[in-house]
């Protein structure tokens, strides 16, 4: 034994050697407080590791089991999610079963479902539509303003067979992000693990809102437009007739063809803003499990840990990154329609807010529109980049492990998370980060200036034609 | 003996002396468990080791040799590429002899082969043709639009004389391929191995019965148009005087000429199609390679690999890595032609869509034309770009090699793959992936709203000027 | 002990075995030079530091300790900016208490200081203003060019609103900022102390006496438009009338009216350019803290130092990182306002620059106010840019660390500052480098190549409307 | 001794104890073969180091010192482009001492040396010519057109007044360069070494008689122009008139100005295509230092090397860095220039390429001439793309270091050259790599794009407006 020790002390003398006293005398003070750093910050982890261990075990007794569940957060995404899901399925949109219940186990997708039925008699209907459509676009002038309702159409289809496709991949997708969350360093708090929950309410609730209202104000400039041109002396025909001109340009006025017709159009916009809410929650379900982990490193941050606190995050790290591809490979169609839709619109918009308007019921409707629509891409990038910030920002804890802590684990961890790239993609033809707000901005700019050089000052609020999106 | 396992002993309890003894017990677990995987993994490997050389010394025996060897694929991109090349050759591309062998080290190349002869015969002809396009439209006004068919007939010259420089360094080229690809973790069945051979045949069916219901519909389109114009009575010779307006801008009329002209239009159209589906399937070949690595290192993905298996791995890459330079360096002329060409007969035909097309026959060819040129280019595009995609994916493997099993090796390689950039490109001057196809489609949409600007609807089917590409 | 010189020898002996005698005496001679080398370096360096040491404690004596403090830099950056902030409180910016103090911990802000409600005053003023330019822009024609005032007014309360907010976290910034300047390896003459005070200061005094210039240009340029347009027989009031134009658009004359307007006026411009100038200073003092750093690493470069050294070296690296960020953070829209407000300028002056002057006043005033405008977005482009640049020069010692000197701590540091990227932002949509210089220009003169293409002579010196920016 | 014997022994066998039988004997073979390989290396490597001793010292002694001397090359690139200077002092570029000297120590640089004087007094020369130049285009309509000239001139004084500078410099950076060159791996042959030499003086060779041949057509063009204007009967009056047309704007013809006007043109035109020529020689002389290291690398590729062998290289390349960056700084406002001059002169000449040549003179001077243009700068882009493709080529034979000799040096040497950036800027703005090129092929393509839509058919060649460049 007493050769060890000395075999020890030789060591330290060869090490020692080549030092100045100066040196050695600082060397030696820094070995001591290093010593008691390590002490601490071990006692520390430990005895954080027992208290939350504790706080496990012995949760509140005095409330009763049925409202403490009823409360209480798990503070998976599945969970968050589920009311959001339900509003989508009333309008044909992620026919899976089981979406609000507490666990994703019980997910389950079938073609022989109500649900499932009820979403491939929409895509019918939709089809329709596009039939009708089409005909009465091909029949006339091929303008890049007049192509715009089967734009919007064939938008809403594709996002409609995409989340079809979707619904089936779901169950298994939510089973293996519901693992990964639950492996990742839980919060203590129940305000903490219902903040996901909220923003992503919050997120639907406000972008449901303002849709609404965009879509009411669209219905009373329609109901201006209709009487101001008035064919018929009933108001509600010529409302009617109003918005669905492609279909009463075929055939002609019914009540029930025109009943369909606003069914489908209230479904479509609908549609057309979920889509962008759906991207937005996804985002902000990514990002906060990024924060989770993100938060843990902050709470020990500076501190000597062990190699497996490391290694445990880096595994960690990396699970989410698998999450975050799979969903971006379910979910990047969704994405790149959600993206060009909002460029081509914002265009179209620009363009048309050259025209003098002919009401001011029409300038409300229009200018509310318009900043609706560049508000609702501008929370779109800002929240699909915010997967991107969250994952990068786990580096500024790494940069901060202290030299004595810095292992072969660390280093790896370091190194990954500088090299991997993360974020949502649309399609993989271009990453969702903030960079690209920029980009989207100034091709907006440059197509203005571009579509500007087009324009005449033709009156498109003419009664022969009529432009409701 | 003693002694060392005391110092053993000792050396493991400086080490644990700073723990707590729950983290202890953690450690203690942790081992054992390790300690059974890297058993079963080791086990694991070495009996699939075992597995793989059984399977290959003791093939199925029952069917006679011939037969045998018939279906058998090696899975080299030499043997899935031979009749490929024989199409090509009887278009005057690849003059390299023995290319449907089923060795590389049979090809060869001569001067005096027919196949070269053919071959220069080829280049001749195009040359001769080129001088009367030339003639033909320095004599008229030159426009974006009218140069057209001398930049189609110079693609083509560029491409021969590139494809005969190409077969001259072919055999060596193929040999070092197959000695890279013989090295790799082989396939253990046929459906795998005979994987890329069934894509590269597909590409070459598809883009060939494509090209030519292309070059059908451009006939009857031609056909409908002189007899509208109709200068003589008779419908042949208004035809051929048609599309091969170039000639006799220069001779009188007269068959052998009209024949040559079509037959030099056919071979020049099928060389055309034929250089982008010779850029498609080198990445099909390169494609398949990577992913033939990443196949195996998918089988042991999160296992305990020996540091063997990885140099092994790593060495294989960079043969890879080589063989994509190599080719790259051999081929980046014809990528480069490939993508401009498409890029300016993009722009070209999307500035004609803007004009009024005079018959349905023209308006169908025309639509057709147009949609199989964005296709194919959008084909090049996505089988240059799947050369990056799966060198990156290899990257995803070793982000999961176990904690235990990080070595030196493991390291380099990781950081190889990762500062590695492994991609087809033209002439070096732009990568082929997939943000490519978002810039080139920017790039359209923005030459395409310059040349609107220019745009007065001129009767581009007068019938004193024609265009056939 | 024997044993242990024994091993050494042996061990030694086999790390030599295999080596021919040629490299063994090279590899002999390498090491008796490197541990000269070494000696010699680790001498010097302590020398060094006790000279520094003695430089420290024995500061000369004769001066009286009030002339002495007087003179006396201690090269901070809030001593540097004292002055500079005094001036623009002046005009209501930075309604810090303390500002000129001699160190941060005095700083402090409060909202029932008068510096606050000075501030807030001014404020509701240019509401007030922004009210008056908006009724007048908005009953008028809106075109690219009419709406200049609006955002110039615009940009002018965005910077106000976001300085008052920056004024509050200001005390706790300058703290964070000393004390990692006070940690930073210190310059020893004073000579390098003051030289980023001398910086700013220069900054300061060269932006305003060419604002001032400018202002005056634009007043006497001012006065001979109003009275070759002369409304009345008054001069000054013809003068103010032009000048404050959208005040009398609603309300009759009135000479206190008009002087508000006129100091209003005054105080936006100083404004306008305060805050590029802000942007610069900031620029400066980040740089001149990784200047700093560098110029110590410079001193000790291709010497072999302790890992301790290295160790410092870095953790000062990571804090001046982390100072950059948090000050990004803080005045990010700042420097967004101060990039965009400056490019829509410079294209609105170059579209005027196309219309012919009325008079050579005008000329003069507008080309000055032109290249003004220009040099400022550069100065702002350049200065900005230096932050990323000084802090990237670090690597460049890191490079020529000796071989023998290399360690764990020395590589962490490469790594860092290698994947680092350390650079003001445009609120994270842009990097503030010089590669930004170059896309800005680009930006520029594509604008005003699309400007031009709207350009009709206007006369924008017709009498009944006026631009003054 | 025994003691460690065992020690080793029972070390080995620990190391084995979990390995199969199958792998132990594979490893063991693999052992025996590295050793060989090892051996084989190392004695290899000594040979050579002898066989290059030799070659070193026993030169042939047949041939007279003199002649030896006069044909042998040191490789240098001082050495090298001693005679193109030589050529440059001649046109008032370079004024520097010692020029052809066989060693840059003989450098020297003087104010009141006859070189300084004469460059200056062209300086003086230049500015007199803008003078005359600035007042006839401001007497004028400025265009993008008619500035051509003072651009032209501009230029032309920017880069004197910069070589003037740089001359001051370059005794100082030769002898660094020299010294660094000097200390790389030295060629063994005299073709090798003289190679750089080679392609320096090809270079000055073509481009100087393609500038030759430039100027003679631009003669014979202004010739054919002046007589069939005529506006005297004396044929050399008329072309010294036209040619000098900013001259006679001002004063009436005489002689000796037409003379100075000339010789002004003739200096011009060369300082012109040098500035191009400069920065093709400055990449040529780099590329050729870093393929020189690259060859050596490559001798020993895939061998077993010490790491002293891998430590010197990495300084050899830290050290051709380090050239490049003083070089890069000191030259890259002559870049920016030619960059930007060759950019802005091919918009002017496409532009005008849209208008009808009078004559067949003028046609075939302009097409030479714009062919010219063009191939000058993409060979300027290429050349000095090949700086940074020659550094990145180190990093292929770093990637075959055998896993036995991968030691921290390597892996300190493949981290340097794999993060590092080398290549030539203009002024840090851009970078010139090959993707450039492309960038620049864009901008040209764009802005001639813009460009034509300001055309209209204005008669260039009339005669009261001449433009001769």
């Amino acid at each position: 034994m007493k050769f060890l020790q000395k075999f020890d002390l030789k060591f330290r003398g060869l090490r020692n050697k080549g030092k100045s006293p100066l040196l050695r005398k600082l060397d030696l003070m820094h070995e001591s407080s290093l010593k008691q750093t390590v002490k601490r910050n071990y006692s520390d982890y430990i005895s954080r590791l027992e208290a939350e261990y504790e706080a496990r075990n012995h949760r509140p007794k005095y409330l009763p089991r049925s409202t403490s569940e009823k409360f209480k957060y798990n503070g998976s995404f599945h969970e968050a999610v589920g009311k959001v899901f339900l509003v989508a399925q009333f309008f044909a949109m992620m026919p899976v079963k089981g979406i609000s219940g507490p666990l994703p186990s019980e997910l389950s997708f079938a073609w022989r479902n109500w649900r499932t039925l009820y979403c491939l008699l929409f895509i019918l209907s939709t089809l329709t539509s596009i039939g009708f459509t089409s005909y009465k676009v091909f029949n006339g002038l091929i303008t890049f303003n007049n192509i715009e309702p089967l734009i919007f159409r064939g938008c809403i289809l594709l996002v409609c067979v995409n989340a079809l496709m979707l619904a089936k991949k779901w169950p298994a997708l939510m089973m293996y992000w519901y693992e990964v969350e639950q492996d990742l360093p839980q919060y203590q708090t129940q305000v903490e693990k219902s903040r996901m929950a909220y923003t992503i309410h919050m997120v639907m609730f406000v972008g449901m809102m303002l849709s609404l209202a965009e879509h009411l104000l669209s219905m009373i400039s329609a109901i201006s437009y209709s009487n101001y041109c008035h064919r018929t002396d009933d108001p509600i025909r010529n409302f009617l007739t109003t918005i669905n001109d492609e279909i009463f340009y075929v055939f002609n006025y019914s009540v029930p063809l025109a009943m369909w017709g606003k069914i489908q159009n209230v479904y479509s916009t609908f549609i057309w803003n979920y889509m962008d809410i759906f991207v937005m929650i996804i985002s902000v379900g990514l990002a906060a499990n990024f924060r989770q982990l993100n938060d843990n490193l902050l709470k020990f941050k500076g501190m000597h840990m062990p190699p497996t606190y490391w290694s445990e995050r880096r595994i960690q790290y990396r699970n989410l990154c698998t999450v975050c591809e799979k969903l971006d490979n379910a979910i990047s169609l969704i994405t790149m329609v959600s993206f060009s839709n909002n460029l081509y619109f914002i265009c179209v918009q620009l363009l048309r807010s050259l025209n003098t308007m002919p009401t001011v019921t029409h300038a409300v409707y229009f200018y509310f529109s318009l900043m609706f629509l560049i508000g609702r891409t501008l929370a779109v990038s800002l929240y699909s980049a915010s997967v991107n910030d969250e994952s990068r920002r786990t580096l500024r804890y790494l940069r901060c492990v202290p030299k004595e802590s810095w292992c072969p684990e660390v280093k790896r961890f370091t190194e990954e998370v500088n090299s991997d790239f993360v974020a949502l993609t649309g399609m993989k033809f271009f990453n969702l980060t903030r960079k690209l707000v920029l980009s989207v901005a100034g091709t907006i700019v440059t197509y203005e200036l571009v579509l500007i050089q087009f324009h005449e000052d033709t009156d498109l609020w003419d009664c022969d034609q009529s432009v409701y999106a």
